[in-house]
């Protein structure tokens, strides 16, 4: 069995972004995510405190370290300093390279 | 404090598989896993098109690397081809190795 | 892009401990968490058998080695041994180091 490592992204961010994210995702190259509803707290204070706990999203993409650094410098650039968001990333094996 | 190295091995597939993978990843000899409704696009197309947004899963599966790659192995050859579905590995460090 | 190392710790429970184990987190030191439901079976036996699909959480916590060390030896001591969880740790990198 090959493993071929891919870099996990993962962002953290207000809900009423999801869309728009999502559109600059694939615009930069992945070729797929995943979406899962979460709340939480954080340097931006306490996120969902007046919303419904739905109100946070967490979007996953696998893909190539360069379309990771493009998706994290994009975020940065357009969404970082004004909205509740975290970004990280992380080393992943996959089975199929051809797939990410 | 002691860690252990093990390995998270991380499964993105339709809902309906949910039953048929838990039952391989138990007998394949994972002592646990998590599962969390999610939603996505991917390689087959977007997955959610036609369904309620909750309509995919992610299982996670903290395991030895043998376990991890047995399952590995059995997810490529029984589904990988024929169902949207990604699987990921990553390592992780866990506080009780006797857990997992 | 500078990116900083951090670790991703990550504790899956039952969900009435959400209120305590966060309490607890940002007292040791974390800026921020992320929580989402889930479900699922482990060493203590199957977690929703008796209990609506959503009773179990995942918290996860992006923070400097030296606090996930610290939340986790909480864990350890406090809850460990008398509830149904699992805690990991993994390595990741982020965009701004002051955020964590």
């Amino acid at each position: 069995m090959t493993l071929h490592t891919r870099k996990l992204l993962t962002i953290v961010s207000e809900a009423a972004l999801e869309s728009a994210l999502i559109k600059q995702i694939e615009l930069l190259g992945a070729s797929g995510y995943t979406v899962s509803d979460v709340r939480g707290n954080g340097n931006h204070g306490m996120r969902d405190a007046a919303w419904p706990a739905s109100s946070n999203i967490r979007i996953e993409v696998i893909c190539e370290e360069l379309v990771a650094e493009a998706i994290a410098h994009y975020v940065q650039e357009h969404y970082y300093e004004n909205y509740a968001m975290v970004l990280f990333l992380s080393d992943v094996q996959v089975l199929r390279s051809v797939k990410f």
